[in-house]
């Protein structure tokens, strides 16, 4: 399974073509909207959220709300187009163009963006060639592939969620998820303006973004992806790019802004002693194998143990910002202080929904690559043998 | 450019094969031992380090110490293999075989290791079949790789090291290496006994790590990998798998026992307003765009930024303890205290090395997808011509 | 460089998505909209040809006639989808349709085509579901992908151009293109109604086509694609994937209905010898080295020479024929004659413009991977200083 | 499944590494030995074939005559470099040593060769380091990546195998195997000094090479490949790049000297009607679905149809020439007779083992990606339902 992703933030529209889905799994396009929709919520989320409603448009690989095992392709279409069809149209600008309309041209890099960096590497003087493809607008298809992935996931009982755990130092008390399920977490968060799952550090949460509005500044936090029903034995040790930590960890910094991936109880373990750290293999006749804690989140040697795979990323604060930072116009190498493009003050809530949807794909493909059913009824029938078969090993 | 490791833990030989090294660059076995060797050492290893010095041989793509563009094989002879010959041997076994000369058979997994779900996964009884690869003895070959790259990257004037940041919760003062170039420190961390900067820090993590032998322990910590000399614009923002964040965090998830990675300050801009974060573009005639700070790790929107990149790994404490960690026997489903099959306490400083070879082999990597000059002059060129052509952007 | 595609043919668009392109160079709807033409051409065409016209919209990746660097996403709409959005409509069938409008139900495999084979793979008794995307519609498309690929190589001096060179047993005559250029041979054949460069063969192929029209038969034949201006040594001898050849002929064996692929005098080399079959080597001062002749085809070692690639892939008649062949209902499992889908007799000459296209992609593809300039000015001069190098050589 | 090899004509060893096989699966050196005692026989081969024993270790991913699913290590040690080490060593050469020690430096590249182009995309002005890689001698190593792969097939049902079809224009009567088995077929050609089912024509194919080793010339031919036993449904025509036409066509082009390659009656396609080329569908309780005629060659749709698999390639005359051929000095740019290094007047019987075992790592890869065991009992049965399934479709 793989994916490509096509589409500027103010083109006519967002497109992604995923190839390799197995046939015969529902997928609708509500099931899509309802992701797009809470990607675009969470409190910190400027004004371009509210006006622009993003919805898909399935346009191949699905008939009658089944897949078909052909290369499934999602439109995200800019309403917002229609303003820009000069500033942005594919075609050649006439010669006799008054320069005044196809206004906008960036010669302002921002500090923390790809501007000044992607104008070097691709020859855009126009800075606007590079933020128009380097602006996180392209995780909204992103996210409308995670949902087809999650999709499937959820056909073989694997249920994947994420929530936020802290925003700008602010932490979830851990204890508000302990014993809960994906999708009892779900609930809870759905109702939360951050996406966490404890409601007190939430409040603080949301004071604290509200803050940083109003000074101007934003503010980045962490967001925790749980991914239950794994069987055991997705991933590999036998070589080191087949290890799933590492495709994970790949899919989490592949998030605008995320700096950093971390597993189970993570930075944290170089603080401890190993007898701290690993978890005790258990058995009954019940179960199978279990452990009793999870402190490694649910992966050893690559490879999933059958325990909850706990993954958590972080994200910086939004490079956006209204209390400006200094930069150098390209065109005069004049300093000045850095321009405002939009002006989210924290899209941490925004972007725990990537961040499951980055990683449902990575599961689903892993899924996929392991066993590779052509069409779901084999592969769910697979995994089932797979999960007797750990159990009685 | 892309690599193949090979080999088991008391197997003949460790094995790697290289494919996709550009013509003309130097490369010998006293390189690459070198790396082995600074692999081998550190405080904290056990007698198996002592006892076995690994050495190279290269047996293809150097002719009189040159890349000839063909694939580099490296191998690495394990000159214990003359006791387990009839243990690991290839050959079928003669039916007539005394079942106590295969002994050592293993039906005991050890938490935190491969062991468990190794064997569910491949059909492996004897959970030998898989401790023998998920062994860290595998990153002998890879710090032998990443020797090579890093060959490849110094003739392009780019310097790697890595140094060790944390033990069991002991930090080094990140004063310590201010201010110094990667080849300063590693003239400092080659004569520590923990591969730290921070002579202080260093007698406390010694300290620490032989009191967890004593206790029969194991503590991990955080290595920190810095790249100097990178040109700006290696890797893209244009599509989400071409950030070279991403490339790196799975190269570093990739090493055993590793948990977490992250760039420039990491976890820490969760807890940072924005204006703390960002790194402001500054200019001058001499040395081009260059940033006030570096806070971001020398990373924006997946490229390099030309300033120092930054990363830091996480290392759990090595699983295997002499205080035991209560597991399962799969044969008779009883429960035991798992096993002790070798003895380092604190891995952290070999680990750092491993580190610096797959950073090292990510970046030589990028930078020939991007460039790939078939031949060491022209790939040279047109590095300088970059560097150039970006200064006066 | 790499592309996906998706699309059924009644559904309602079809997608490319091409990932790597270079920035700056030129890329416009016309250019790609006059190779869908040529598709749409040639003698023997049924009447779908007649009554649709391809058009492309670029809906990203290109601004105002230049690429971005980013993703370019292509789409060809199907005007007739509007007859089918119940048959083949993504959404799931309202519970209480009649079974009457979702008609078209298809359980008769047609031998030659995926239907059967394609139907067992994906769990599809309705055989529909399988032809839709098995369909050489499709390859609409991957034109409009190989018209970029071919703009991005003849800013690069190269040229590519594709003709007919047998249909049914009739060949054209070699001496038809002896010495003329990729231009010239273009010239010709646009006029001509089989893309034929030798106009009494084309004459007897119009015949011939008309004759298996009459019978309603079908026929096959052989396109050959010729590559002018590429500079030595592309491709690569050192490792067996890094040949061209092979990545040519996956991509002209990837064509619907080819079954066959050969370089330079191809089969033939089997029936002469050594001395007769390789192209002796040539210098003079102004031209550096040249070959006598061409019977290899422009390669060795899997590398460009520098002299004309020259490959030819061999189309089978198309399997859908109004004279029918036995085959077995799924449900039935009676025998009977294959139904006719469509009709035409010949799309040899069509095929030839959908070889073009494959091959200039991967001749695209294969420059990027050695050299990948970011940007064309950068490529362009990469491309210039290698013919200079390789002339002096 | 992925493979590596490397490894120089005149250096220590060659070596490859196969990634990604399942485990439990035999594989012993015999197996292996076998095959690359084939590859060294046939008629016509010079003297080297009869002085060098090519025998294998298996020195990774093998323990007791199974494999461990960890990569397997193969090494083909060539006895003698003993004579070559001070040419061909990988160490820097001494200061002080005499020019007349590293003789055999080579400026003459041999027409039909990798030497010009090779040197030139290099940068090396010996040619010696282009042909010690470009030397089909590479190909004994991917006979034993084939020996393994067959190994696997063999455990799944899947008999491959090879045979000489024509040299220079002397065809096998193909019912010289019509309605044998692989097994028969090859019990056949094991006696026969061309491996060629036909005992006739290979007579006449012996005296051809004799004759054309009097001459001084060498010559070429075609060998067919066969595919016993596969499930229906291996490759898929969903996507262009999956077509297993396409990877076998990239396989068979990857051989030394191989210039083209087509499937079941292949080019003459170009010289048929539909009605005779399209296989009809049978259907029968016992059997299940069948075709009436197999001139398709087991694929349609990209996909394999249950039908014996049948693949051809043709192989050129060996461009080593006794009757030379003009070329140029590369140093003196004086125009000369091209040099020979060794002396088959023919090796398409060779070639044949070379072609078997390329075509079965490809179909072993297919099948792997497709089901992905991670052990053979599971894929085992996962292809014993899958044929089940397909028949009662």
């Amino acid at each position: 399974m793989r994916y490509l992703t096509a589409g500027e933030s103010h083109g006519p529209q967002l497109t992604a073509i995923i190839e390799g889905l197995p046939a015969q799994f529902e997928v609708t396009k509500e099931m899509i909207n309802y992701d797009l929709k809470r990607r675009q919520g969470g409190h910190g989320r400027g004004r371009r959220m509210q006006i622009e409603k993003d919805l898909v448009d399935i346009t191949s690989g699905v008939r009658h709300g089944k897949t078909l095992g052909s290369p499934v392709a999602l439109v995200v279409t800019n309403d917002d187009f229609k303003h820009w069809t000069k500033i942005m149209g594919a075609d050649p600008l006439p010669e006799d163009i008054d320069p005044e309309e196809i206004k906008r041209q960036i010669s302002r890099p921002r500090p923390g963006h790809a501007d000044l960096v992607g104008g070097m590497k691709y020859g855009h003087r126009d800075l606007r060639n590079v933020l128009e493809r380097s602006s996180a607008r392209e995780t909204t298809v992103r996210v409308a592939v995670g949902s087809v992935a999650k999709a499937l996931l959820r056909e073989l009982g694997i249920h994947v969620v994420s929530h936020v755990t802290e925003i700008v130092g602010i932490k979830a008390d851990p204890a508000s998820i302990e014993g809960k399920s994906a999708d009892e977490i779900r609930t809870i968060i759905e109702e939360d303006a951050c996406y966490c799952a404890d409601p007190e550090a939430s409040a603080k949460m949301v004071e604290a973004i509200d803050a940083a509005k109003k000074e101007g500044d934003s503010i980045g936090g962490v967001v925790e992806v749980i991914v239950e029903g794994l069987p055991a034995g997705i991933g590999s040790y036998v070589h080191y790019d087949r290890k799933l930590d590492g495709k994970l960890a790949q899919a989490m910094l592949s998030i605008n802004a995320f700096k950093g991936v971390e597993f189970g109880i993570g930075f944290e373990m170089a603080r401890k002693k190993g007898s701290e750290v690993h978890d005790e293999i258990l058995w009954d006749e019940e179960k199978g194998y279990t452990r009793a804690t999870n402190r490694l989140g649910g992966l050893e040697g690559g490879m999933t143990t059958g325990m909850p795979l706990v993954v958590r990323g972080v994200m910086k604060p939004i490079p956006t910002l209204y209390k400006p930072l200094q930069s150098i116009d390209i065109e005069t190498k004049e300093p000045f202080k850095a321009t405002v493009e939009r002006s989210d003050a924290c899209a941490v809530p925004a972007a725990s929904i990537v961040a499951e949807a980055v990683i449902s794909f990575e599961i689903a493909k892993a899924i996929l690559e392991q066993f590779h059913a052509d069409q779901l009824p084999q592969l769910q029938a697979q995994i089932e043998e797979l999960r007797a078969y750990t159990k009685g090993f």
